[in-house]
């Protein structure tokens, strides 16, 4: 099939124009590492295109950095002094979300995401960014700290142009019925099959 | 396995650290669309290590751009003006790539594309970069118009610390032989299935 064909033209009565600008609701999954590395290349473009581009990472630690974060920080600070691209945000679950009050329950893991969920589920009400990347936000879903059912409706619902990207393993079914494009990454051959360590720049 | 936790211990003579610091030479194949976005959210880490970034796109159109293109521009700058992260260099085969006097041969395809190999393994002797990315590299590959076993020796004999990703459909088997890393990106759902446009910010 010739690149940018479509297979099928769905009877949904929209017109092309419509349904390329349709937002998306995208699933990175598999047990791969990559799934994040993955998404935030997509939130690159996403910056790009003047989005504002909302990143939620659902770590448990604070400490935990990638390299993405500060990339994003940049890009973002380019944006405020410039106007090229979108404005970036980058809240991290860690010990307590940076709009948060608390310092955050660093035994109470469940409320913790929780509030986060709340937080987006306010900003996708309010239509606020352009591109949400909810990091590993399936493992929140997975242990029952949140409702699937209620994320899946509020994410159908969604008003506006609001793309989502979600990461992380085991994604629950209804999440994968209700997205638009799942990605799964395989391994192939990987460097600590062979005794490789991680390393800096490379994992992180 | 834990994660961090290697399977085995290679008899290989290298210490921890030395095993940790070896520059990786990383594949992206499979049919799939992500390859190149997910090899560019790779060079997001290695930017931010302070790596010298060095992008090669064989592309065969000028005019093509994705928005990865504007955002590692923009944290290129980024780097000269404040010394943050590392500097990056993006060339495009296009009709003829940036270092070349020649206008590019719209027609010779091949020739274009053994320069820019030409210029790579100069580069790779040099150690010019930390990180290279060498996009839709396969495909000059695939087609015979770059020797397979050459780009493989020199791949495998470079000096210094540099790492390579290599993005592309059909990566010939000699070289997945040879890569510390081959990742695949395989489709569970995606939206032209469904009718869905390609569009500004998701596709580019």
């Amino acid at each position: 099939m010739p690149q940018g064909q479509v297979s099928v033209t769905p009877a949904d009565g929209l017109t092309t124009r419509q349904r390329r600008n349709r937002p998306l609701l995208v699933v990175h999954t598999g047990v791969m590492k990559g799934k994040s590395t993955a998404a935030f290349g997509m939130a690159l473009r996403g910056w790009n295109q003047g989005w504002s581009i909302g990143v939620f990472q659902f770590v448990k630690s604070a400490k935990w950095k990638v390299g993405e974060e500060e990339a994003f920080r940049a890009l973002g600070r380019v944006h405020d002094e410039t106007g090229e691209g979108g404005p970036v945000e980058w809240h991290k679950m860690g010990s307590g979300w940076s709009w948060s009050r608390k310092q955050g329950s660093e035994t109470d893991h469940a409320e913790d995401a929780r509030e986060g969920w709340a937080e987006i589920r306010r900003r996708l009400r309010d239509a606020r960014h352009g591109l949400y990347v909810l990091d590993e936000f399936t493992y929140p879903l997975k242990w029952g700290w949140i409702d699937v059912d209620e994320v899946v409706a509020e994410l159908t619902d969604r008003p506006g142009h609001q793309h989502v990207i979600i990461t992380g393993r085991d994604a629950p079914q209804a999440l994968v019925d209700a997205a638009d494009l799942v990605m799964e990454t395989t391994k192939v051959k990987h460097p600590m099959d062979a005794g490789q360590k991680g390393q800096r720049g490379i994992e992180w």
